[in-house]
């Protein structure tokens, strides 16, 4: 699946879940390469070992992070390290010049004091102001020159794209928006923990980090952007016993005009051209089922008339669309590639 | 485990999840007996048969409905049958002089109007009047003399008991309440269908009847008491991917006075004496898992600072709390006999 | 994706969970384009609407069946219809001249007096002699210049590939086979029922069909092709709590020579070239998840030296490689495409 | 739910999930008292900060392992600590004097030497001539009077009362048994790790310490005792994507006189009187769902005329009849007190 003006791509930390989706991703798409499998734990163990998935499919080993070597084999690198982690690798990427696409949080943020607040003492702030905020649809023209593209978190990029066309087009209000975010368990990282052990995950709902999830400062950013105007967000995630996956239910008080029709025709002139959203009929409620997998957002749009509120709902696959996926859809965009290339795969539906 | 003095209990619509929570119940509770046990397309059937759990356990067939039979046998009557469908039979059973528990929502709301606007056209609109709304945490004094309580809601239970301690101490605004709600599928009942099918229905969720969920009314109506004022409520449905258990996560604008605190305090004054309603300390999220398959109720509350919304959140098992636990606290209320009898089991967990 | 050399296909009973995917993959082959799009009870609505995984992808109404309008728009037809009702659908589009690949059961079986003893009365017995068994691996020259192929069953896939190198070799014998078949709930088909509906097939598992599931002649009939004797397995299915995926655990008595490696050797000689098989190591067990939406089998074998048994160990995508994959990698090579042309995609994996 | 003549129970390891389970039954015993609650990482804790099931319902705080201040609150200790650490522990207060269910599988086999092959060398071996295997239904005179009860392991307890009978009653063979065994995930005990991490286990289905799990000579033992003669069965576990339950799927050849009827009728003769055995009618398989949560045990046969062999169904809650439930049996035997006592609860089913 590769020819001699591929792009060669490099994966770093590429033996999580975000890691291996990008692998799947790259491997599959006609014009990236895979030049360089970085891994820190596992380095020196085959690919197959710690990605079953690809018996068969992918050889080679992990390898170590080195920027040097790394910049000899591959021109771009896609970042899935840890927040406050990645930042000091990215700079050295792109120290060697490689376009790099970010997958942590640590470059997702505009401002550096929020991000101190949110997050703590940034690893790299010399690198800071290259930054490009990845969400393709919404930021195409920065990301088409960017060298340096901070990848939406997974819940941003479903609320975000639920809610920016409607505040831009003034059809909902800034103030009070609820954003009530459910997820699959895979959004926690590979790491196991208590909360993500089966028993105590399975078979059950619950709400987490009430108040204090870090991608709430993302979404103020954005949607502030979006509305013309800072605003500031309820954002409140939950655990659902399921792997992936992101349903948000988002409510805002709607503004004049505000019909669903008009909600729903925003958000399809919004994203005209999106080779990834889809927006559903009125009536028609988005299911993560419908997007697992896949690249694709389903967005859907309701009125409530007795509370004068909207309800935009919106999905993703939080490793796709919310990670691997979009940082492709904006790596085609970076390199002139069709949008969609390589990410044009339905749900594998049921 | 029943003796002379039990009361004698029929189940009607028995071979429903809400029957056969009815069942597992009463057949635990020691004052309790089961009289008669009536089913409509299952009538004739061993009770064991159609719900394998009883293996062994009941033994007995499911007999039609026949309202003079019962009454030589039975001295209170649980009714699970569908909306509208149960008015009649209920209105039989009382006309025989049993005390009946309705678990539909014919008898729920106090309005008619506000019925026929939801539900259709009453089955038994003179019976109406003498109906009391079963939620026991708020309404004990009127079930302990009641003869047809109408057991609430799943989700209006979760609901109301979250949110009414906090609107009549004045904590929280009535207006523009959401209410954000999850549940496992058995809610669903258990006739099948294409969207309950495992294979659309498991690994995936999203919301459904948006904006159109019959429940909202009867929220409505309980919180406008509980504030004092008529209220409209926002409340949207989710169907997750489990089996039993209902999260709902409320959002309402704070007023003078809310803290984390305070909120918490005024829930746990209010509830003082349920042998069902925990409320967590702050900073701790409901899980339904910590009350599946209990007749328990976890409440928690949380403040967001940055939006001046109060976070309510509250978990109950749909089938118990929601369901059949409720109908047998308000028996226990009625019949005078301590409140948590038969329902002190906690959650098999994990 | 489609160009003027393309070969046109027709998907019948596109509508089901087989069809969906058969559309799914066909839509990503980069030498098949769809020329039509057939369903019964759907007929009339558009594809997007009865299979929303397709939203913004698949245009287009479904299609009654009609062999002329099918005949004139494609040159080869999947036909996913029920056992039974499928022979006549395939014997008309036969007569039109079509190559025709069935997903039914219905041509499945080499000897009509044991269809009739499974199944009960044959659709189009003229037509059977021209069948071919699909199952690619086992079957390749065959199904290289068919026109009626016979998609293997989804549990004889996973049951014959583990089974048949090793009867071949002679490490097995062929007496007394044990398959204990494991199956997520879309193996059911797209309709509902009390078997699978969520609250009583989720959070538990069951054995079903206990030795009279349909597969069992269909796994006899190519065992025994292997072993080079007839041969009578046990097969027992199994309903788990999942959407996709098979798991079969099959046990035979061992012959003279077996040892992990040469069975495993076995398996991996016979297997070389395969596009879609990969035998793991000694000592790795298959996991569903390490498949699941994607065209690969994985195979494993251990040997009990306590009992003298083999364990043979497979895992397929009931939906890929267990129906529609299997359809396209027959279809490749009967095409003269690469025999894993569209079918490369590894599991989305977790 | 406590009187002065109460049984005072100590809960050894109380925080795991075997843990919670007996703290739930002796909880809702009519005849057992908690007296003392002993964790070892956890003490120090509330009880229900650790185990929020019992938020609400117990109070207390974890304590740490203290034999004698253990035995001047309590006169019977239910052990669930993990192997090879339990028996200094239950030495330490068998030398108290107190009576000691132990869930750990130290005392389960009978030769020393075969427990050093599979687990390791042995804590406590002076203190094992005094042990009885406590399966309650086959093993309840020596129960009665035995100061020291290993409680069996949960796969062993499903396969054993399955086959037990059948082989009693030469009815199956003993030679070349083949059990398949499927359990939920709770089974794996409450340590995080990446196989019982949700995105790795849910949604999916995979074998395990295939041919090497430690339950096997323990299966041997008791079967070989069943059948008079030594054995050496074939088992095999996998893990299920739900939280609890075992199904086991037993395979052997069948004796004479063996029929679906024979089979069945041998093991409701030799179960008549358990308050937790059931054994189906024939055709009926066995669901995990129906005893979840519950001390029942499913029991079914079917015989497979092709292949001359019987197939023995069982199906146990890991947690309960398979660990904490099976203890509080066998305690109710040796405190003579009625067998099912605190046992009664049905599955809540769905």
């Amino acid at each position: 699946m590769s020819t001699q003006s591929d792009i060669r791509a490099a994966v770093i930390g590429a033996t999580g879940y975000t890691g291996a989706e990008l692998l799947r991703l790259l491997h599959g798409h006609p014009r990236f390469s895979i030049g360089y499998v970085a891994g820190h734990s596992t380095a020196g163990e085959p690919i197959a070992q710690v990605l079953p998935s690809f018996l068969g499919i992918l050889d080679g080993v992990v390898e170590p992070f080195d920027a040097e070597a790394i910049a000899e084999r591959a021109d771009v690198a896609f970042c899935a390290l840890p927040h406050g982690a990645s930042a000091p690798s990215v700079d050295a990427l792109r120290q060697k010049g490689l376009v790099v696409f970010d997958l942590s949080a640590d470059f997702r943020l505009a401002d550096l004091d929020v991000y101190a607040e949110w997050y703590g003492e940034h690893g790299a702030p010399h690198r800071h102001p290259e930054r490009v905020y990845g969400l393709v649809e919404l930021n195409r023209e920065a990301i088409a020159s960017a060298d340096l593209v901070a990848v939406p978190g997974c819940y941003p990029t479903a609320a975000i794209l639920a809610l920016a066309p409607i505040l831009e087009a003034g059809l909902a209000k800034p103030a009070g928006i609820v954003i009530d975010a459910k997820s699959g368990v895979s959004g926690a990282g590979r790491k196991p923990s208590p909360k993500t052990h089966l028993p105590e995950a399975a078979e059950g709902i619950r709400a987490y980090k009430v108040g204090s999830h870090r991608h709430t400062p993302e979404i103020d950013q954005e949607l502030g952007r979006a509305a013309g105007t800072p605003l500031k967000v309820l954002f409140t995630p939950h655990l659902v016993p399921m792997t992936r996956g992101i349903l948000i239910t988002a409510y805002a008080d709607a503004a004049e005009g505000a019909t669903v029709e008009s909600l729903t025709a925003a958000a399809r002139e919004r994203y005209a051209g999106s080779p990834s959203v889809v927006v559903l009929d009125p009536g028609q409620a988005p299911d993560t089922l419908w997007i697992r997998g896949s690249n694709r957002v389903h967005l859907g749009y309701a009125l409530d008339q007795r509370s004068g509120k909207v309800i935009a709902m919106g999905t993703v696959d939080n490793l796709v669309k919310g990670a691997a996926g979009q940082a492709i859809q904006a790596a085609n965009v970076r390199f002139d590639l069709p949008e969609g290339m390589g990410l044009e795969q339905p749900a594998a539906w049921p």
